[in-house]
C-alpha cells in the first residue's frame, strides 16, 4: 500500500516536468519568471517525495521492531530465518516486477525502465548483498566479546560510520552544524538504549571493538555503496535498480539456506514453524527494504540514518501502549538529544 | 592567586583603552584603520579577561567539588555550615576592601571607585541575598518529595530557568542555534549524572515537580538579577560593587546563624569543628563567589552555567584519580552532548 502510494508521488513528479516543459516555450521575457515558478514547483514535488519515502521508512522499520517484540513474547523463533530472508528478497523482487509490467503497459519499453542490462551496469549490484553477507557472518563471532545489549549499543557507531563514509565515497559535503546534529543522533540514540547494565559494554575487549568498528564501517558502506548505485543512473527506472538488487539478494541468501538450514529445510519442509506473524514480518521487511532502495534514490543515507533513528523511538513509546514497557529517564533525555539534533541537521544546511 | 590575575587581565585591557585614545589623535586619513586596531584590540582584551574569568570559574567550582566530596569522605560535617557561610561573606568583603585600598592608592578616589553610595544604587544589592535565602529554605521541604540524588538532577531546570530569565528580564537575545545548544547543555548534564537510581525522580509527586521548578526559577532569577545590578553601572568598580553586594551577604548569614546555630555557637564556641579541609572551603567558596560576581559583570549569566557545567564534569574525571570513581557510559555520551552544545554555542553566535 505504502509503495502504491509513493509511486503515485513519483507520477506526480514526471506530470510537473512537463509542465515545466511547456513553460519553457513561451515568450523570452516571462520565461525566466515562469521557469523559477517552475523550478519551485519541482522542488517542491522532490521534497514531498523524499518526506513520503521517508515517513514510510520510519513508520515500516518502527512496525518492523514491533512485531520482533511481538514475536519474540509469543514465543522462539520456530521457523528457519534463513529461508524467511529468501521469502523477503523474493517479495521483493516480485513487487518490482509486477509495477514494471504496469509501467511497461502505460509509458511502454524504454531504455530506462528495459529490464536487460549491460554487465558494466550489473557488475555492480551484488556488492551490497555480499558486504551484508559478511557483516551477518561476522555477527556470529562478535557475541563472543559483547552481549546482545551491548551489540545493541555498538550497533549506534553504524551512525558515524555511514556520515563518514557517505562524505568520503559519496564526496557529499555536511555543515559544520550538520556533522555536530551527526555526533548528537549517534549520542542521543545510545543514551535512549541507556539500562541498568549498559555499563557492561565498557569492558567490551579490544577484538570487540575492533569487530564492531569493522561491522560499522561494513554496514556503512554497503549503504553508501546502495546509494552510489541508485544514483549513478537517476533516470534509469527505480524497479530495474531494485529488480537486479533484489535478484542478487535471492542468490546469497539461497547458498545461505544450503550451509545454514539445508537439514531442517528438507526434513521439516520449507515453511517449517511459519505463523501469521511470521508472514507479517516478512510482508514487512519486504516492503521496508523497497522503502530503503527508494530513501536511497530519491534522498540519502543521511535521511536513512535520522528516519531509522526515529524509528526507534518511535518503537520504545508505541511499545508502552502495546506491551506496557517503561520509559527510563534516560530515554526521554536521549529523545530531547535527537530532537535537537534533526532540528540542527536542517537548521544547518549548507548554502548553496 | 586567581583574583590577582584576574585583576593584573583588568590593568591590561585600561592600558589597551590608552593606547586607542592616542590613536585617535593621529590623522583623519588613517585614523579609521587605526580605530579598528584599536577596537579590535580592545575586542580581545575583553575576549581575554572574559575567558579568564570563566576559566577561574570552572576550576574553583570544580575543585569546590571535589573538597566537598573529600570533606565527605573525611566524615560528617562537624561545624556549624550558618558560620563557615558567614566568613565566606566576611572573607569575600574583605578581600574586596583590600583590593580597593590599593586602587585607592594608585588611581586616588574617583566618583566609580568611591565606596559611599546613593540609596538609589544600593538599595537593589540585598535582593540576590534575599532570593538565595528564600531557595535555600525552601531546599528543607523539597527533601519531602525527592532524594538527594533525584535533587541533583532535578537541579539542572536551572540551566532553563536562567536561559528563560535571561531573555526576559536582561532581554538578551540568543541565537536559534543557541537555544539548541542550551537545551543540549541541560540534557547532556542531567545524562551525564544518570545512574541506576536516576528513574526514581520520574516518580517526582506533583508537588515536588512545582517546587523543583520555583526553585529553579529563584536560582536563574538571582543569577540573572545579580548581573542586570553588575552592568547597570559599568564604569562603576566591580570591588566596590561586590562590597555592597557581601555585605548584605553578610547580614543575612548573621540572621541565620541567630536562627539555626544559635546555642551551637554559644555552647561549643564559633569555631567549633572547623578542620584545614573547612578553611580551604571557606577559601574556595569566597573566591568562586568573587569568579562569579566577575563573570556577571564582564561576561554573563549563560557563560556561568556552561562554566559551571563543564566544572561538573572536570569534577568527575578528577574523582577518578582522587577517589578511584568509576565513570558511567551515561557520563561519557553526556560529556559528548555537552561539548557539542558548547561547540554550537559560538558556533551559533548571532550577527549583530
Amino acid at each position: 500500500m505504502e509503495y502504491r502510494k509513493i509511486k503515485g508521488e513519483a507520477e506526480d513528479r514526471d506530470a510537473v516536468v512537463e509542465d515545466v516543459e511547456n513553460l519553457r516555450g513561451k515568450p523570452l521575457s516571462i520565461s525566466d519568471n515562469l521557469a523559477t515558478i517552475g523550478e519551485s514547483r519541482i522542488d517542491r514535488a522532490k521534497w514531498k517525495r523524499k518526506s513520503v519515502v521517508t515517513l514510510a521508512l520510519t513508520v515500516l522499520t518502527s512496525s518492523q521492531a514491533i512485531l520482533i517484540v511481538w514475536s519474540k513474547r509469543a514465543g522462539k523463533y520456530e521457523y528457519s530465518v534463513t529461508t524467511a530472508n529468501f521469502l523477503v528478497e523474493t517479495l521483493k523482487c516480485a513487487i518490482s516486477l509486477i509495477v514494471l509490467g504496469k509501467i511497461w503497459r502505460t509509458e511502454g519499453v524504454t531504455d530506462d525502465n528495459r529490464l536487460t542490462t549491460t554487465l558494466d551496469e550489473v557488475i555492480v549490484y551484488p556488492i551490497p548483498a555480499a558486504l551484508y553477507l559478511v557483516k551477518n557472518l561476522l555477527q556470529y563471532y562478535i557475541f563472543a566479546y559483547v552481549d546482545a545489549p551491548g551489540y545493541q549499543i555498538l550497533k549506534n557507531l553504524n551512525i558515524i560510520s555511514t556520515g563518514i563514509l557517505y562524505r568520503i565515497i559519496l564526496k557529499k559535503r555536511l555543515s559544520e552544524i550538520q556533522w555536530a546534529a551527526f555526533i548528537l543522533l549517534c549520542a542521543g540514540c545510545t543514551t535512549a538504549q541507556l539500562n541498568t547494565n549498559s555499563d557492561r559494554v565498557l569492558q567490551t575487549p579490544f577484538q570487540g571493538w575492533v569487530m564492531a568498528i569493522v561491522m560499522a564501517l561494513l554496514s556503512g558502506f554497503a549503504g553508501v555503496y546502495t546509494e552510489a548505485i541508485m544514483k549513478k543512473r537517476p533516470s534509469r527506472n527505480i524497479n530495474v535498480q531494485n529488480f537486479w538488487l533484489y535478484i542478487f539478494g535471492m542468490a546469497f541468501n539461497a547458498v545461505a539456506i544450503l550451509i545454514q538450514d539445508f537439514d531442517a529445510v528438507m526434513n521439516k519442509g520449507f515453511f517449517h514453524g511459519y505463523s501469521l506473524i511470521t508472514v507479517l514480518m516478512i510482508l514487512n521487511h519486504a516492503l521496508s527494504g523497497i522503502a530503503v532502495s527508494m530513501v536511497m534514490k530519491y534522498a540519502d543515507n543521511i535521511v536513512k540514518v535520522y528516519s531509522t533513528s526515529v524509528a526507534m523511538l518511535l518503537t520504545a513509546v508505541v511499545s508502552v501502549f502495546l506491551f506496557g514497557f517503561h520509559l527510563s529517564l534516560a530515554f526521554f533525555l536521549g529523545t530531547i538529544v535527537v530532537s535537537v539534533a534533526i532540528y540542527l541537521h536542517s537548521a544547518g544546511k549548507m548554502q548553496r
